[in-house]
């Protein structure tokens, strides 16, 4: 494995930088075990570089002049986090032209500039990375470029504004109106003081752009798509597209129909049975139809410091392995190179630790409830719900349904043992375990 | 672009090789411009390769001998689709050996033989592509092995079975119990006349195990995991946990603990709020959880010709793409390489075809809404439902909702300006467009 780092230069102190920090050195270790080689921030730049920041930039040069960060001959990546077009446009031009390498989350300067952008990539042998550009933590560039690429893409689907997604949810509520939901929005920082862009649709379009060139094979242009936003959706509508059997989402559509391509972003209803309409909160889902995949769907957190960084660092992994001085340019079978692998124990079931579902059958008499408690209370098992099935009161023999809360395994095994003892519970008694998945 | 095709020499015409010819020649066109060359079957052998197959095998060489077609001097990459270990493990190392790449549906070689597979490939300067072997359609291997590779990844939570998960979902239906379903899993092709090894758990602990070792770093060890079943999960269970709160899916989990890693296959409790729980049939579903990206969820078909077709083509484009003369290596960043762009036509916001939620505020007086839909049905739109909200009989403006089924919108505007004519419809109308995602 080659030892030499793949040393970054961050453009940007902002969440998604100060989150892009905190994963390379916190996952350092997994993060040089997959990529064949660490992978270290040397230098940042920043508007204000002197101003004080909540994460540690010991070991980071910081540059004033961003056009003197992008040139630094220690630099192998730049990874540009500033945002909008200008100064950035002219700042990731000028890295590539120095030969760097490109990794950035900034969806406008994508579906704006990215034809000029990936010229210029082409003509310097470079890599521009954008996974993060498009719906923060969920790798459906990744998916739609490489993991679909043996279907025709009839259509691509998305939730891909977490702001739009958060207002729409929350007016699902009762008596949840636009206007105070947004509110909210904006004090939990789900919305920004002026929050057009958002809800306005400009955003999803910009992501949507993006998603429809690699999809369809067509250039970006971010000019074709129709926009319409969430303003004018009110509470009446979801509550009444709820009645029929719909949910109202901010939903971005590309689809290939026989004409030619569909560009839009729009409220729109969608059948409650779909999984898309139960995407709620800020999270992200884009769902892509492919004629030989079918449709495949991908979800996570569309925003946020992390998962925005998860996408950074996924790209930066693919540089490292791709320009690796001994990987023959290849992704490890198994992620992590072959000499880094580790040999962690695997836990017994005996150790587990988990919540339970039991049924009981016991004869349908006093005390019996009181009985079994008493020794799952003795076992240090508590319990979260009992459910006793309504029956015939001449029923010798009624089911108990009981939930508990997470106990190592062994602790359950022995509980079950000494209530199958009982007199008064018949066999058999079924246990299956539960996950709350949180 | 280079123009020599990536040859092919496919182990296996099966549902999945049959699949696999079928999406490469249909699809050849994208494929090429994504692969930047053409890919190819040139080559194929089964146990009866003189037997009448339903699809073409025009301009493909049929070899008798297995171990001859592994050594072609003509072929690039072995595509290996027999399934099962033997002969198929002996003839994957003998592609390797021969500086071939191997593609693999095949979860059990992996999972049982990936270790010493992965070996011969290091050593011997090829590429395994295995994405069709978990969760068929689903990239959840790219996404966990590249997308991820910035997280330290806490669980993996899959439906990774689609015959458990068709059971178990038909088992949520009234008065449906486990036998009569398994029948009927049998009578559509998705369970096998003898089911054990989908349904006590087997398929599922293979394709959990290549999972783990990708999430944690950790070897291939099918033989740690704890497998159980589903054939003890009865009715009454699935309806005590549906009254609780909660579904019963077959549930794939690898968590990192402090002592090391849980690997366990068993029926599981989930909250019906999580999307896990709401996946249904034989699809599929794998949640991951990242330290950094937080939740993110795959979802599609995980079986099947085409789908499975769909990740083997894909590992295909991977070799391509990584081997290709001219390429850098790189994939392109909008998928498609640069010269193979197509400036397909954007479609107008007036030719868009889809179906229409209307709320109108109209006089609450009789005719109302015989002038409403008589102004549809002379535009040819044709109502799917209509919600007359109860009101206060003496309110003098009443709502009514209308859902039209997918009409030009061209037609949707011209009635609606012929509605907001009559003069016992108020504005505002409001007008959101349906999608069904089918």
């Amino acid at each position: 494995m080659s030892s030499s780092a793949l040393k970054i230069g961050l453009l940007g102190l902002g969440t998604v930088g100060g989150g892009t920090i905190a994963v390379l050195s916190r996952n350092a270790d997994v993060i040089a075990r997959r990529a064949g080689r660490p992978i270290e921030v040397v230098a940042a730049s920043a508007r204000d570089i002197t101003k004080p920041r909540a994460f540690d930039l010991s070991g980071i040069a910081l540059v004033e002049d961003p056009i003197e960060l992008v040139g630094r001959p220690d630099v192998d990546v730049v990874v540009e986090l500033i945002g909008g077009t200008t100064p950035a446009k002219d700042l990731v031009l000028a890295a590539l032209e120095n030969g760097k390498h490109v990794v950035t989350a900034n969806k406008a300067l994508i579906a704006l500039h990215g034809n000029e952008i990936f010229e210029a990539a082409q003509r310097t042998q470079t890599m521009v990375g954008f996974e993060a550009a498009v719906a923060g933590g969920i790798p459906v560039i990744k998916a739609a470029r490489e993991a679909l690429s043996g279907n025709r893409i009839e259509w691509i689907a998305g939730i891909i504004n977490g702001t739009c997604n958060f207002i729409l949810s929350a007016m699902s509520e009762p008596g949840r109106e636009f206007e105070p939901v947004l509110a909210e929005a904006q004090a939990l920082g789900y919305a920004e003081a002026d929050p057009s862009f958002d809800i306005d649709g400009i955003d999803a379009a910009h992501k949507l752009t993006i998603l429809a060139a690699i999809a369809f094979g067509i250039p970006l242009q971010f000019e074709s798509v129709f926009v319409e936003g969430i303003r004018h959706i009110s509470r009446a509508d979801v509550e009444y597209a709820a009645r029929l059997g719909y949910r109202i989402k901010h939903l971005a559509m590309a689809r290939q129909v026989a004409d030619g391509i569909e560009l839009r972003v729009h409220p729109t209803l969608i059948p409650t049975s779909q999984l898309l309409a139960n995407v709620d909160g800020v999270m992200n889902a884009i769902m892509i139809n492919g004629d030989a995949a079918g449709p495949t769907l991908y979800y996570g957190a569309g925003a946020g410091a992390e998962p925005t960084a998860s996408a950074v660092v996924a790209d930066l992994v693919d540089v490292a392995r791709a320009f690796g001085s001994d990987s023959e340019n290849r992704v490890p079978p198994l992620a992590f190179q072959a000499d880094r692998l580790t040999d962690l124990p695997i836990v017994s079931m005996e150790a587990l630790e988990t919540a339970y579902y039991l049924r009981l059958h016991v004869l349908n008499q006093a005390g019996v409830l009181a009985d079994v408690t008493r020794v799952l209370g003795a076992g240090g098992i508590s319990i979260e719900a009992i459910l006793q099935q309504e029956s015939d009161p001449g029923a010798a023999i009624v089911p108990i349904i009981i939930l508990v809360h997470p106990v190592p395994e062994h602790a359950m095994n022995q509980a079950l043992v000494e209530i199958a003892a009982l007199s008064q519970v018949h066999e058999p008694i079924v246990k299956i375990r539960m996950e709350s998945l949180t």
